[in-house]
């Protein structure tokens, strides 16, 4: 699907707000691409991410899904509305392994006021990518609310 | 419910994973409550933790409910198994916000195979506790899943 | 938890929808306890609900859950609104089966533009209970939604 | 993706197994295109079906996800094996209207344990199609699990 935007500067305004979020910071989290109704989240793998198995806690690899649907979402918004994540839900396809993860959001059904998206994270090894989770996410657009600074 | 674990050694068990998970570390999440069927992680609210508005990153919420409902699972699960997170499905409910973050993780159906769980995750300020997220999660038992040292 | 409802007709505004629902009457389900912030459907088990295994089709399952929910959170919005499922989410926890299904509804978190319920779905035999399903479920109040006659 | 299927008489399997399902046939189901690892139900639309608004209801749209999602899982099961679901997350993207609802049912992940499948749901009308609903779902491989007939 090809989307346009309603803000023209979304991407600088997502990279600002990526830039706030401390918890991608804590882990390592870095923005990649961001395009109308596109956001992709990478994440270097490192000990400090892992589970008791040794592989990317389940729950950081939802933190990256959740941030890369969210952002996918906000490309589409409105300048001066924010987003909120109502939900999502995961399947963990494989172990979280990898040199790098990356989530790549794309928006399902933009709306007024409820936004869709799915999320697919891949675990990466040089030019080898294995999918290790999907993620469908719904998404409310909150029309005034100014972000705060951390 | 009440439940009796097939593994009497099942607290020792939940806290020994629980230490190799470096990922609850990170955030700074720590256990508390084991009983069979139940599990909880408290998790003291810092600003390194926090999304775009201030509030603590619902990915971060997914990630200590992702580990109480699965150590819930786990306390009913024989010696020589291992748990697994299938999915798990977050709603939230409210800002995630408080001096502590509180999962409660509590089996739904304990099975053989697949055991489902229930987590509800409170914000709490004082003796005060406001539910900020619900989440409903399916996990595996693998049968003899050494769990390997991080 | 106990509601107050804004809307004092709640019960019959709940009846009147139901009994619009041509869906529920071709499966044969019965609207139960009408509460503020619960719901109660019942549904006779017959032949014609059944998937391949000669238990009630999963579909079917959801159809009452979706329904329980919706409603349960429809109590408690305003007497001009209207009730739109955004989404839901089910485990199958045993084999649908029994005399007849009951699915009981509950309000997790009522809210001015978006409520999260639950569902249980019990399968009922005489005296005895068996959960089958649990359902979690975001709702959308719609304000001014005029419900058109089938 | 391209699938390899195990079990040569996939399509036989599946068609019989749907002729069993009678909550496919009380709603008026077929079955359409049964391929490896995809699987589509076609719905004509029709007052039966409706709910409160005069759209199909929910649940309904739930109904063939479920059966779509599942046979797509069953073509890449073993001869021998059987197929339950464990749980499914529906989000409603648009009002479920019509001639016919068409349900495809794609395997994102087979496995020989536990598969996951995504569903899309469209409102057909003429030449037309607009996505009415996204699924996500887990399925169960029941080794040996001889089909009862109805």
């Amino acid at each position: 699907m090809s989307f346009t935007p309603l803000n023209p500067g979304f991407e600088a305004r997502v990279r600002d707000s990526f830039a706030r979020q401390a918890a991608m910071s804590l882990i390592g989290a870095r923005l990649g691409v961001v395009a109308p109704g596109r956001c992709e989240i990478e994440l270097p793998v490192r000990p400090e991410l892992t589970q008791q198995h040794g592989y990317v806690h389940g729950g950081v690899v939802g933190m990256i899904a959740d941030s890369a649907g969210g952002y996918a979402a906000f490309t589409l918004m409105p300048a001066e509305a924010s987003v909120l994540t109502i939900e999502y839900k995961i399947n963990m396809l494989a172990p979280a392994e990898g040199e790098t993860l990356l989530a790549v959001g794309e928006v399902l059904r933009p709306g007024r006021s409820i936004s869709v998206a799915q999320v697919e994270v891949f675990g990466v090894r040089g030019t080898e990518r294995r999918r290790v989770a999907a993620v469908q996410q719904t998404l409310m657009v909150m029309a005034g609310l100014q972000e705060e600074r951390v």
